[in-house]
């Protein structure tokens, strides 16, 4: 695949959001009564919403910021250290002082089911700088998801009014704040229960005409799993549909949001949306056939290689 | 209470075995199905048999050194410096290059059920010093855990050897293991479910009876929780028993090690052995009334209230 811009310069994109110290466990079967449960294999992993996003970026060849926020305690250090390892730019992210790192325990059974235990400390997000349009200069896009909101609409603002890509990770979050940032995106990505919990409707392209006639200013797609893609077209002004690619699901931890990071460098390239979609979801699948959450992000040969061979097809 | 020691100078006891990096996740009710749950608390704390019950003593106003094996990870950085901060020598430590250090996410939920999910990598305690008399100088007295037996079984044989009070944390291990431990100890420790899984025997006073047969060297005691303590006592030739202390219990996290820590410690200090025990139940109960694994084990003064206030009754 060639990338369409002009220039050969790699896309920078800002990622606003969470920065979380993860610990997967794999376990045979997730227990169903208290007690111990042994793993037969155990990951410790810096990543998160915006985290992992701007992994993607990176493994695809891109540049990537984070501007997140961690505890002044060892879980935040590691979570930077790790980050800014992985090539992310942490510069902008914050230290809290008295603040807690968000860290999470997640159980992956042989099915694939999950169990989830995430802790966020409330004081990690209470305070916002401001945002100007100088501090934008550096990057291409922007793409934020719902942990820092405040932050969020800040800079989902200045990158629209600098004429920037301004990109929303549409997750589950209280409604009122989703719709506060999906207000303020040029492009909105919702996950399927998140659009399911604004719009009360249960079949993805009735979630895509709802969710566009809130969101007219914005690309309004909703991403469904192993059910592909669904977005609004507007020259056609109807919803369009993207199968999912088939590989076998191993680890689904992070897809969603390997997705966003590898839309958003594939909008700051110049790519049509359906293009930009694509190359996500192929992205997303390939996250999927590896064990452990974002780190199975895959480089831009593995995308490249995945799309070609479905053209053949 | 005053220390029967016939001077002042802090005993200094040797701790071998677990050290783990845990995660405590405090939930309203332990999960039943896969999803996501959310914690209202959380703590990250450095502990595991051995830690805690160095930690126990450090408390207590004795001296801990701590023989264990951490990877050369970031866990094993904070597990060693967070124990060291604490006031444990870990100068004896091992940091195991290319092993991952352990770590063990728990969820307690508010009737005290708790779901364990421990990982240990076996390439931590593969490998195993050699010990000498020399090594054991400066220590009264080594408690040892079932975690890294091959050194447990050198320093229990080197501790007798010494004439130093060798004891076991006769805690859940493979038979073949316990067995070998506790063949070479001078005092036994077994919890509840250890002597239960050696003896077959479902009453505490039967499962004493029963491992006193077995390890004739040793004086054999069972912790059974909130039913208290029973021993062999040599001199009547039966078992012996005492009552828990009555208390709040908010987590019973780490209390087993609490209570070998202060029973080595209050051996070493020369308590005789109903003396050490009702100190070490003491110094376990306390620390059950506080959330927070090992945090919550008590000092000197603490203790010596609580037996102050049993003995007025």
């Amino acid at each position: 695949m060639t990338s369409p811009t002009a220039d050969c310069r790699p896309r920078h994109v800002l990622c606003v959001g969470a920065a979380v110290l993860d610990t997967l466990f794999r376990v045979k079967a997730i227990p169903q009564v208290p007690g111990k449960v042994l793993p037969y294999d155990m990951l410790q992993v810096a990543e998160g919403m915006a985290s992992s996003a701007a992994f993607a970026i990176i493994r695809l060849g891109g540049m990537a910021s984070l501007w997140g926020a961690v505890g002044d305690d060892q879980a935040g250090e590691q979570i930077l250290t790790e980050l800014q390892r992985a090539g992310i730019d942490v510069s902008g992210s914050a230290r809290v002082a008295g603040a807690r790192s968000a860290v999470s325990t997640i159980l992956i059974d042989d099915d694939g089911e999950r169990l989830i235990v995430p802790f966020y400390d409330p004081r990690l997000h209470e305070n916002v700088r401001e945002v100007t349009a100088d501090d934008l200069t550096a990057f291409d896009s922007v793409m934020v998801d719902v942990r820092w909101p405040a932050l969020a609409l800040k800079v989902l603002r200045t990158a629209r009014t600098a004429g920037k890509p301004a990109i929303l990770d549409g997750d589950v979050a209280p409604p009122h704040i989703i719709d506060m940032l999906a207000k303020e995106a040029d492009h909105i990505i919702f996950s399927e229960p998140a659009a399911h919990s604004l719009s009360q409707i249960s079949d993805p392209a009735g979630m895509v005409s709802f969710l566009k006639r809130q969101y007219r200013q914005a690309l309004v797609v909703v991403t469904a799993g192993e059910r592909g893609s669904y977005w609004w077209d507007e020259e056609m002004g109807t919803v369009a549909h993207m199968p999912a690619f088939r590989i076998k699901t191993i680890d689904t931890l992070a897809a969603g949001d390997i997705f966003h990071g590898a839309y958003a460098l594939a909008i700051s390239e110049g790519l049509a949306t359906d293009a930009a979609i694509r190359m996500a979801s192929a992205a997303a699948a390939l996250k999927c056939s590896v064990f452990g959450g974002r780190l199975g992000a895959p480089d831009r040969i593995a995308v490249s290689a995945l799309l070609d061979e479905a053209a053949c097809r």
